[in-house]
Formats: structure tokens, sequence, C-alpha cells
């Protein structure tokens, strides 16, 4: 069975089995994340205080952990919830946003990766390129849409070996790895980067898959696919009316969102 | 004249008199909370801050308070701000979302019931029934519906009769009750519990009916019913397209309900 | 040049350069503040950690100070990111939010007015009257619309010769003066207060505009008439259907916002 065909039936299986996710997650687009994760099956949960955010995650199927808004008070609930599902086998999403863009968000990166165990690490290629400790060669304007193709895959695959983990780096297109197999999505649509979240629900969203304890660099193949698979519905369907009505789009898109539809439209390279 | 006839003209009222709504909530569903609220004909205020909470209180015509992401800060705001209105004789609506969740959930429930004097009690079967201190034994999948209504009957009269005031539980039947009188609303759709936030605005709607200063009995029954009724005329217009079309058209039904509607749609059983 | 040919030149050049704008706001908005600045061709960040707060406005083309929901953290983070702005000329955009309603909110915005050279303060009426020290002898109900115009107009030039910058005071009709220009914007919709977050949208966008680094009276006038625009826009496509499709057409009509229409549609009258 393809990683696609596997992806696709992991839809179903959402929807059937309703995975609980613990976000711990920005305020920026906690509410886009919790739809999404309602939308594609799963059910949310929001809960960042210390003296409950490991009792969240034991109760929960996947933790997300996300650093868009992170505050010393919030990191130190990030540390105990992932130290919680480390210990109870619960797979954790870690969504660096913004990691090289400040001392905290260097320094929170590189202690959530030196104390918790990652199972999917999801970014853009600047933000894992900065926490596998690589600099991305093609940040120029002038670098060639395949070199930057090739450059997110060996960043991709190295960020996989050093962490032990499944890395999924989304772009134009994205690429996901578990430091062996490789699959490359070519999904999606440039809309989404003009509303604000498209990342963090792509996250969100593969924790609800990861929740299901299938493998995880399906999970996170199907996570990345999904959102990209939306985005091109919405587009179909509102991208003409401006951003705000391809914001809802995409929310609806997620909830009609199937096995038959991502096996039709998913576009999956395999390596 | 009916509970239904009675709710109707609150939102007349409500609309005509647009009272200033204090709620202290989660930064989860806090955007659409403040919407509904203006949508309803209420004025939201959020403000959560120890140095400001009682004194946001007590120029308001009502307090919400919402435990869905709270933190030891916010906890004790809450604490503070539910004094000041128990001092001024401002109506409280608590929704002890998640309660039975967490132990900082379940202590900070207690608290606030111990310490503040609650108008209106909002949740669904297992946050009422936790706090009430009863077992729901609704809770497997084999219970049948009229089981499930029958105990959240129960389960509210005892939390009312508890904490003398109106208890309002929501599911596929809603029952409100003040301990003597009991209505039962049959409102709403099922894909209300597909979106994030709708039992948070029947809270933060039904903080805007309290502040009208009427009934709190009719003030309860009227949030939830004006929620529910919004829920079947947004599955009406936009359900086939999917959950964020219907989040999208849920705001815009609270936004055109009137009292005529209310009085059409209502779907309310008087004991 | 007229001023409103000026503010319209800036949409193009935002589109075209897209500066980044670091938001410390409030959690009730921040969505739409990011999905409004995205509209109109800026980038938001949002952070309010003290420990970054400083180095992400460093990186950043503009700081958006809103005290929507302000706390005793992140009031440090204001003041420690208005001053990094003040050091390295960065422009500073001010929503004192509810100033006048709670000590906490006095107290902050004399803070930051004493501590931060501002370089846009924009609120309404109620507010700006406060921020100057001034009171607003329009807030009675037998007020002539008139009659409150002509007062905007004296507390703005008051306010922006107190603080020697830009004040933009919107309403039904929106005054912007650097104490000696001015402009009147009659662009909006009332339904624009019918949803929450509008004022500081306004705000975020204004950033945006701020962030080109053009004249800040021009960059003022741009924000407060983009916004009015997508307002009369977004009535025009949505205001029948209810205030969450108008909420939806307004992000719309930002993002599909440009120069001609802002000509078009900008009803400015110069003095």
């Amino acid at each position: 069975m393809s990683v696609k065909q596997e992806a696709a039936k992991l839809n179903t299986k959402m929807r059937n089995t309703v995975p609980l996710v613990h976000n711990i997650t920005n305020y920026v687009t906690v509410n886009d994340c919790a739809n999404a994760l309602l939308a594609i099956g799963a059910s949310p949960i929001m809960a960042d205080d210390i003296l409950e955010a490991a009792d969240i995650t034991a109760i929960s199927s996947a933790l997300v952990i996300n650093i868009g808004t992170l505050n010393q008070r919030t990191v130190e609930s990030m540390v105990s919830a992932g130290k919680k599902a480390n210990e109870l086998g619960i797979p954790v999403v870690f969504d660096p946003v913004g990691a090289g863009a400040s001392k905290l968000r260097n320094e929170t990166t590189q202690r959530i990766l030196e104390q918790i165990r990652i199972t999917i690490l999801r970014g853009n290629l600047s933000e894992v390129s900065y926490v596998a400790g690589l600099s991305a060669s093609t940040k120029g304007v002038d670098t060639s849409k395949e070199d930057e193709d090739k450059d997110a895959q060996a960043v991709a695959i190295a960020a996989a070996k050093k962490f032990s983990c499944t890395v999924a780096i989304t772009g134009a297109v994205d690429v996901i790895t578990d430091g062996k197999r490789v699959v490359r999505i070519s999904n999606g649509h440039p809309m989404l980067s003009k509303v604000t979240g498209t990342g963090c629900m792509a996250s969100a969203i593969t924790g609800g898959y990861a929740g299901l304890r299938e493998d995880a660099f399906t999970a996170a193949a199907a996570g990345v696919m999904s959102m990209g698979i939306a985005g091109e519905i919405a587009f179909e369907k509102a991208g003409e009316l401006g951003t705000g009505s391809f914001h809802m789009a995409l929310i609806d898109a997620l909830s009609m969102l199937n096995e038959q539809i991502i096996e039709e439209m998913g576009n999956v390279e395999e390596e």
C-alpha cells in the first residue's frame, strides 16, 4: 500500500475514533487549531497551566507543542507536558514557530529538544534549518525553486537523524522523512500563506493523526497532505473572494475531507 | 405568559438596553464569545488582570466566568471579580469547562462555588455532575437518549438546590431549572458540537440575558434557546458546506435573532 | 498630491515590501489583527514575553501596542518593546483600548506615554479624550453628530500637540491630525461596531502603513481609510446576511484592496 493510501485510511480511522489532542499553543491561531482538529475528526483540548499540563496530557492521545507566542510560564508547562507524554508513550508534535528569531525561542527550542523526545517536528525550511543547527542555503531571493526543494530534503533528513524523529518541512513542496523513508507532497496553494495559522493547523491535525498511534511518518504525511488538499479545495471554492472566505472554506474543506478525496487529490512522490 | 414568551421578550430588551458583560474566559473561544455577545445585542468586555478585574465587573451588568484555559493568575482574578459581583448584586454565570478533567479544574471549581454566589451554572451533563458531586450514570455508550435526558434533569435539580442557583445543562435536550421550575429545550443541531466554543458562547449570551436583571431562570432559558435556534438556522443555511460556513452562519443567525423568531422556533417543554 | 492619493500609493508600496509588524495586543482580536495585516499586504508577528519583546521589535518595521487585555506581565513587555523601538527609530502605534475604564488601564496608558515616544495614537473619542486629559463634552445622548465631530477634532489636535504625534480618532467621521494638518475621513459603516476588533484591526494595519517609514500622518490616514473602505465593501457584499458574514467579507475586502479602490472610494476632507 502506498503512503498516500495509508494516510488516506488514517482519516477514516480518525473520524471513527476521535482522538483527544492536547495543544499547548499560541493565542493567535488557537481557535483555528481547535476548529481544524474538530473538522478533521479529532477532539481538541487546550491547557497550559503547570498545575494541569501533565494531567491533561495523560488523558490525551497526542500532545502538540507550538511556541508561536511562548512565555516563561507556558514554556515550563510545555516541558512538563512533554515529559509526561514521553513517560506514557504519547506522541509529541513540536512546531518551533519562529525558531531563530529571538534568543528566547532559540533557547526554548533547544531545551525542548534536549528534554523531550519529539515524535514529529513540523516547521518551514528556515525553522527546521535553525533547529537542526544547519543554515538553509536558500534564503536568497535568487535561489531557484528546485534548489529550495533539494535543500529542504537534505535539511529534513539531517534533522530526522539528529533527533531520531519524523520531520515535516512544509513549503511549496512539503518534505516528510523519518531519516530513511522520504515523501514529497505537492498539494497546497500559495494563498495558504495569506491566512495566519495554516502552519499551526497543519501541526495540530498532524497531532490528531499521530494520536491514532499508527506509524508517525504516515501520520505526518497525512497531516500535511490533509492541509494541502484542503487548501486546494478552499481556493477553488473561495479564492477569488478574498482571504476571509478562503479561511472559512479551508475549515469547510477539512470538515468534508475523507479517505476518497485524499486518495484522489493527494499529490505524493515517494522515493 | 410562557417561559418561551418571556425569554423572547428579553431579546428585544437586550437590543434596546445593550448590557455590558464582563467575561473572564478562555483564549480559545474568546473572539467568538465577544462576537456572539455583540450579535445578540449586548456589549462584551474582557479583562483578567487582578488589578482591574473587580473594577471592570463593577461597571458591568453581568459577569461570566469560564475556566476553559484557566491559569493560576486568572483564577485569582475570577475570584476577585466574582466577589465584587456578589457585593454589588451583579449576576454571575459560571461555566466549569472541563470540570473533572484535572485537579486544578476541580479545585478551582470548588473554590469558586465556595467563595462566590453563582446566579447561573451552565455546563454539559458531565461537568455539572462533577460540580454537584454526583456521577452521571449515562456516560456509557449504551445509555439510551431517554435515560440521558432523565438523568440530566435529576442532576440539574440537585445542583440547583445545592448551590441555590439556576442550572442549565446543555445537550441534545437542554434542561434548565432553578430547583423548582424546569424547562426542557429541544432546539439545536449536532453540528454545534463540531465548532469549538458553542458552549462558551451559550454561557456568554446567557450572561447578556442575565445582565437585564430579570428572572435568572428565564435568562438561562433565553440564552440556551437563542444558541439552539441559531444552530438550527445556521445548519439550514450552511450545514452542507462544512463547519467553517456553519460557524459563520451561527454568528449571522445570532445577529438576526429577534423576539418573533424565538417565539416561532423555540421548542420548549415546561413541566 | 492629495492625502488620499498619497495614502493610496502606500497600499501598493505595502504589497511590494511586506513590512513585518510586531503586535503586543489583546487575545480577543489577535487573530483578526494578524489576518488583517496579511490581507493588507504586511506580515504580522506577535510576541509578548519580556525576554523577547525587544528582540522581536528590533527585527520589525513597526510596533503596535494595544492594551485591550493588558496584564502586569505584558505591560512590562510593552514598555520594553517600545523603548527598543524608540532607540532604533521604529514607529510605534498605540491603541489605548478602554483607557478610562480602570485604574490599571489609566496608569498603564500614562506610563506608556511617559516612557515611550508614540508615533501614532489611535482610539475612539472617549479613549483619546481620557489620554489627553480632556473630557469629551459629547458623551450625552443628546449631542448632535455635528458637535461630536467638532469635538473630536479639537481633542485630536490637543492630543497631537501634547504628545507630538499623529492622532487618529475613529468614529462616524474619523479625524486624523499631526497637530498641524487635519483630515476628516467619512468612510466606514455602522456595522463595523457590531464585530469585535475592528478598532484593533485599524490600529494593526496602521502599523503596517507606518512600517513603510513614509510620513506618519499619511500612514494613519491610510490605515483608517483602508478599514473604512473595507467596511463599506463588506456591508455591500454581506451586510444583509448578518455580522458573521460581514466579518468574513471585511477580511476579504482588505485582501482585495488596492491603490485604485482607495482612490475611488476614499472619502477624505482636507482642511
